[in-house]
């Protein structure tokens, strides 16, 4: 596989790039998570979106517990070649560890942070735990 | 004005969250750039996107050399509130530098980033240079 496409990419140097994962259907923007190189060659040869996590310091493809898989129909590189953007369909719709379809769930109404959006899926239920 | 809401965002350590720009009509992502704290406390003031430049190191008013002002019709944050994401109705209908309506011009097809939106206006006409 030729490479160059990954070279163009203008990693920060934490190796990262920032990621908008953003649902096709709707247009809902589901998530933003970080690549580094190695996720986002592993996204484009599967089709499913791999990330870093920077809490757990690993590769980690999305929902490899939680079975809330993103298919990854499109993928766009903005005018600075430092963040990605993908179409993605989500598994599940549900792409938020919290158990909602976004992570954006969260409004900002007259100085407060309201939550708007509903739990679709207790997270014990989705993670497997009591 | 009350600052709590802007306590509960998590900058990061050089102070800057990521925020994700969209067009409210079409669900377009228009740019990914960033924020401080100042910058997100006036977006809120005066409705319209502020970032701040990190290769400029100043806060700046987007379209205030444009033109292509960002009126912000919604602000929402994200699980971990460390990513912020604006529904914006994009004056002039162009968002990017490039003279095109999004930073995201560019698809990945067949190990290639192809340029796949025009240029709407050409950015000496927009930026006054010649």
């Amino acid at each position: 596989m030729q490479d160059d496409w990954l070279d163009k990419v203008k990693w920060a140097r934490n190796g990262l790039v920032p990621v908008v994962a953003q649902e096709a259907g709707s247009g809902r923007v589901l998530t933003v998570a970080w690549m580094n190189r190695e996720a986002l060659a592993r996204t484009v040869e599967t089709g499913e979106a791999h990330y870093w996590s920077r809490s757990r310091g690993r590769l980690w493809r999305k929902g490899e517990q939680s079975g809330h898989v993103q298919r990854v129909l499109e993928l766009r590189l903005d005018c600075d070649a430092d963040v990605v953007l993908l179409a993605v369909e989500q598994e599940g719709g549900i792409a938020c560890h919290t158990g909602r379809e976004r992570c954006f769930f969260r409004k900002l109404e007259e100085g407060e942070w309201v939550t708007t959006d509903p739990v679709l899926r207790d997270p014990a239920l989705i993670y497997g735990k009591k």
